[in-house]
């Protein structure tokens, strides 16, 4: 499988613009016009024609071709054409319950084993996770069942940082992932912060980006994993 | 009904002091050694008898008599033989999880509706509300169902921040609920900020605390509510 998993869209340089180099490594090789099926069921306060054109200037020097599953006639029909399938970050719970109730979860992983290539920021690289468990976002809906694409055997928490607003009693983001860890043992979490991301090409792992990620696993204190070529983690 | 839905347990004066004068009202009346029934079940990296120690410490001066559900022999009699219900914070879908599994869901809230009183702080404020959709948890457990006791007609948002970690990319708390409200724009959603509580007394709501709560409700822009009494909410 080809997949490229981000922490995020947005930075100061623009929407996707930090993952530009990322992006064209995952299409090379396609060629002029290829179609992406894109996913934009996870925006909520975006509509989805807004999300998609904003997605579509971002990939514009890509030249795929963005189909918007929204606007699809038959978005299985879409999905099983598209080389590329692209999935927008926003709420995680939002994702999950659109892509269940109409039936393109099967379909997706289907393409993406089968060949097609994968891009998801946040959210996205959230669902490509066994499962959702480890998303940050609120649960504004319940996507009857966590259970996420499972192209890849570890856990991703997008936005990971250690900062925490001061006088906040709340629990941090390292307290809350092993809070998972405590109930899922044997489960690595990667937590990828702001501006990195995981390049899947079969069996190699890279971590891409300007810093570390961390790795969760059990009780045992997080791993620091430097950007570069990772051992598989599950 | 008779409910204290705290936003959190903790400050520099140590676990729940700061709510002891809310807590004292709560208890108002009851004779000597009352039961409570405490639900330790949240707790996820925190034991549950640890967690009963530490709030039968921290309970000590109302002189209630606190029994865990997790070492009762009967958790449904215990339930509804307790004057006070006292549901702990941790982890919102680990103790929707296990109250669901062990059926005490409606015993709790036949309890509260037939007399018994409701202190919860946290996931025990979350868990009072129609759904426990505004929790700021992870999911690190899926709760087969996100409905919770239903005992108040709005959602609360404990430990609500408008604080952001500087060149932090995920969503403000506003934004995460700003997309419930996208999806429930009939449900109102009250961001109760760190120190502050509502006592619920029959039809008599009162927002206790140093600061104002946040009400949210649809699209509207968030209105401030003064501590003191509220209009029912709903």
């Amino acid at each position: 499988m080809t997949l490229l998993l981000l922490s995020n869209s947005t930075s100061d340089a623009g929407y996707l613009v930090h993952a530009q180099p990322a992006i064209r490594d995952l299409v090379a090789g396609l060629p002029p016009a290829s179609a992406a099926a894109f996913v934009p069921f996870a925006g909520v306060t975006r509509d989805w024609d807004a999300y998609t054109a904003l997605v579509a200037a971002a990939l514009a020097d890509t030249g795929l071709d963005l189909v918007p599953l929204h606007r699809a006639d038959d978005p299985v029909a879409t999905i099983a054409a598209a080389a590329v399938i692209v999935v927008g970050g926003g709420n995680t719970f939002r994702l999950l319950h659109e892509l269940r109730r109409r039936g393109l979860l099967d379909p997706i992983a289907r393409r993406v084993r089968a060949g097609g290539r994968y891009l998801g920021w946040s959210a996205g690289a959230n669902l490509a996770c066994p499962t959702i468990s480890t998303t940050n976002d609120m649960p504004i809906v319940d996507p009857e069942g966590f259970s996420g694409l499972g192209l890849v055997g570890f856990q991703i928490n997008p936005h990971y940082t250690d900062a925490h607003p001061p006088g906040h009693r709340g629990e941090t983001r390292a307290q809350r992932l092993a809070e998972f860890c405590t109930l899922n043992p044997a489960m690595p979490v990667v937590g990828l912060p702001e501006g990195t991301g995981l390049a899947v090409r079969g069996a190699t792992l890279t971590l891409i980006g300007p810093q570390p990620a961390r790795l969760f696993v059990g009780t045992a204190p997080p791993r620091l994993l430097a950007p570069g070529p990772l051992e598989m983690i599950a």
